[in-house]
């Protein structure tokens, strides 16, 4: 299975930050970069990077672009840590 | 939490099949390149790389280096995408 897009998105704090932030409800670019002090240009960056690894979706509404938490490939990559962790248990 | 270096470790693939093939037990960096026809030095590389993220372990046995699976870091990286998953589910 191919987890390269979602762990190399998993692998930055702030893009963390941002999911965690995305937890409470769908954000504009702008509400997300206001909330850890980013330009516009760091904070498409990230948001671009995390849309490209599935993690989050994206919907204009009017005059903004809406940011949606999708946790949908991070099932996919919790199975597989899971069957990871279950087999080294078998082995200790 | 810093799981920077965890998340890149698992972002390629040949190092989650290195992974995988631990789960059967310790190898040496021999018996891993061996699986995957890969050279000593692309095998050193994706071993250091574990190892730093702390993802294997390794132990001196005679004339060979052993590595081990070590999943104590994956615990807390499923513990974090676990409540990732579980306050989306709440807003959905």
């Amino acid at each position: 299975m191919a987890f390269d897009d979602t762990c190399k998105a998993l692998s930055d704090p702030t893009r963390r930050q941002i999911l965690q932030l995305l937890r409470t409800g769908s954000k504009s670019a702008g509400e997300i970069g206001e909330q850890f002090g980013l330009t516009g240009a760091t904070i498409s960056h990230h948001l671009n990077v995390l849309k490209n690894a599935g993690l989050v979706t994206d919907e204009r509404r009017g005059k903004y672009i809406y940011y949606t938490l999708d946790t949908s490939v991070v099932e996919d990559l919790l199975a597989w840590l899971l069957q990871l962790q279950k087999g080294n248990d078998h082995e200790a």
